[in-house]
């Protein structure tokens, strides 16, 4: 799937996936109002809300961009109904070609981990049959359980040809509390790196350079994201955090390799809340998709232009 | 809710909770073939199992035991029906008294960690509604991404009076890859242990010198709990690990205060799966629940012991 990925993103010339992490502030009020008429103010027409916002979304951009990468916390607030929308993103950005990267960030150990590599990369065995599930392409995981958490992800990827992501040096402002402190007179996320080198090393594309055991590393630090290429030099990388988040196009050079690959820039709000924005006020609400769109080119060239 | 958790505690003289972590390999002959009869070989098949052997787990402890602490993985696994399972669970549990853990390990930032805690702790806002989602009492989270991760849950906490465990020291083998790193001189787990008080500080029991702040330690390391119930003497510890991961009765002692309060320990395959053991084994598939409820009371015996 990491050559998929990478085919994907040399075809539209853009390193980008959309975060599709829909909050209903972001929604218009025209589709909030449709939903809720047939739904309610429920968890149901939340849902719906959602669903129809993401479908505009994806219509308006799919063949400019790769990957989306869907939010699961965004939906899994909505609960049940919630979850039938994350569900139906995710099959209709496969449908229309797009890799799905699940940010799920799950974590845990064993049996568990396994149980969530099944839920969202693999299939599930029910008696005599084996079943997809959520079935993402790709998925976000966290370090902080060890090998015990990692292996079984790894495990499924190899089995179905998927990929994960591991968290290494997260986006946020306190992302230091715990990952920048010295282990052996380095940064704790340099030995995540280490460590996610290592796990990657047995997992390499056939086509590509980059193994399918990528690594979450933050725009918002670009010194770190430097470094953190240097470790791991066949690792894909994740790169949240550019546009709301502070993350400018001059700092994602360092994130990729000569040849302008080895990375993906998410953007969330910057796109599918673009007509928010003052720069993209003029399209109106009715017309955010068409808003949207124009994010991703102009976060095309904002890329291309760091790139040289 | 960290009052009603050491209430139940006090009533039924066992700090234990139940781990309702159903894999179908511990669900017995005579359920799955009604389940699978009913609904075929499909995810509804494998989640009406799961149901009926919680109930039936559930139906044979809850006067015995405090609290109840389902493992999401093991319901996500089986996508939208197995998260209807885990929604009915949830509720059951509650109507039956007892308090539910929610095993979510759910773990991100900003505007992302508070849809989590909403989603399994709050109310999500629905136009002018405020709507209960998965509505545990407590969650486990990671702490990798700082208090940018928690910040959002302790908010909901002080909201709804509920409550989370932070991982400090977790009870798999390759817990200390990352958690036993020196920092400044003293391993990561007893860091973020130090986090956790202090995050806790703010959020005190009124009734008991507990914080809803709570931690988790694995029964396994027994040495690392005892350094980190010193470091953390307000902080409730959920320890996992005992029974199956190799935990023992007298291991514990070192996680609870002097009054034997301060520390509640998880059993799940032990108990939802004892009719399995050899220890069990006379109960026979059939009467699967009749041995979690002797399993129960061995532990509680147990637990006893070790604390003298």
């Amino acid at each position: 799937m990491i050559d998929k990925l990478i085919d994907n993103i040399k075809k539209t010339n853009a390193p980008i996936v959309v975060g599709l992490d829909p909050m209903l502030s972001y929604i218009p009020a025209h589709i909030l109002n449709h939903a809720y008429g047939e739904f309610g103010e429920t968890l149901e027409g939340a849902a719906e809300a959602i669903w129809l916002f993401n479908k505009g979304i994806i219509d308006a951009t799919y063949d400019l961009i790769p990957a989306v990468k869907p939010q699961v916390a965004m939906y899994e607030q909505f609960g049940i109904p919630g979850l039938i929308a994350f569900d139906k993103t995710v099959k209709y950005c496969k449908e229309k070609g797009l890799i799905v990267i699940g940010d799920v960030k799950r974590g845990d150990i064993g049996s568990t981990s396994a149980a969530y590599a099944v839920a969202h990369l693999g299939k599930v065995q029910v008696g005599s049959r084996k079943i997809e599930v959520f079935d993402e392409d790709f998925a976000t995981i966290n370090p902080y359980l060890g090998s015990d958490g990692i292996d079984p992800f790894i495990k499924v990827c190899q089995e179905e040809k998927k990929g994960v992501f591991i968290l290494a040096k997260t986006s946020n402002p306190s992302s230091g509390e715990f990952q920048d402190k010295l282990v052996d007179g380095r940064p704790l996320y340099e030995l995540v790196g280490e460590h996610i080198a290592t796990w990657g090393k047995q997992c390499m594309s056939g086509k590509y350079p980059y193994s399918y055991i990528g690594a979450v590393v933050g725009a918002t630090y670009p010194e770190q994201g430097k470094i953190l290429r240097e470790i791991m030099p066949h690792t894909f990388i994740l790169v949240p955090g550019y546009g709301a988040q502070g993350g400018k196009g001059k700092d994602l050079a360092y994130f990729f390799d000569k040849e302008g690959l080895g990375a993906i820039i998410n953007s969330s709000r910057g796109i599918i809340a673009a007509y928010k924005a003052d720069q993209y006020a003029n399209f109106g609400s009715e017309y955010y998709a068409d808003a949207s769109r124009q994010a991703v080119l102009d976060m095309r060239a904002d890329i291309a232009q760091a790139l040289g």
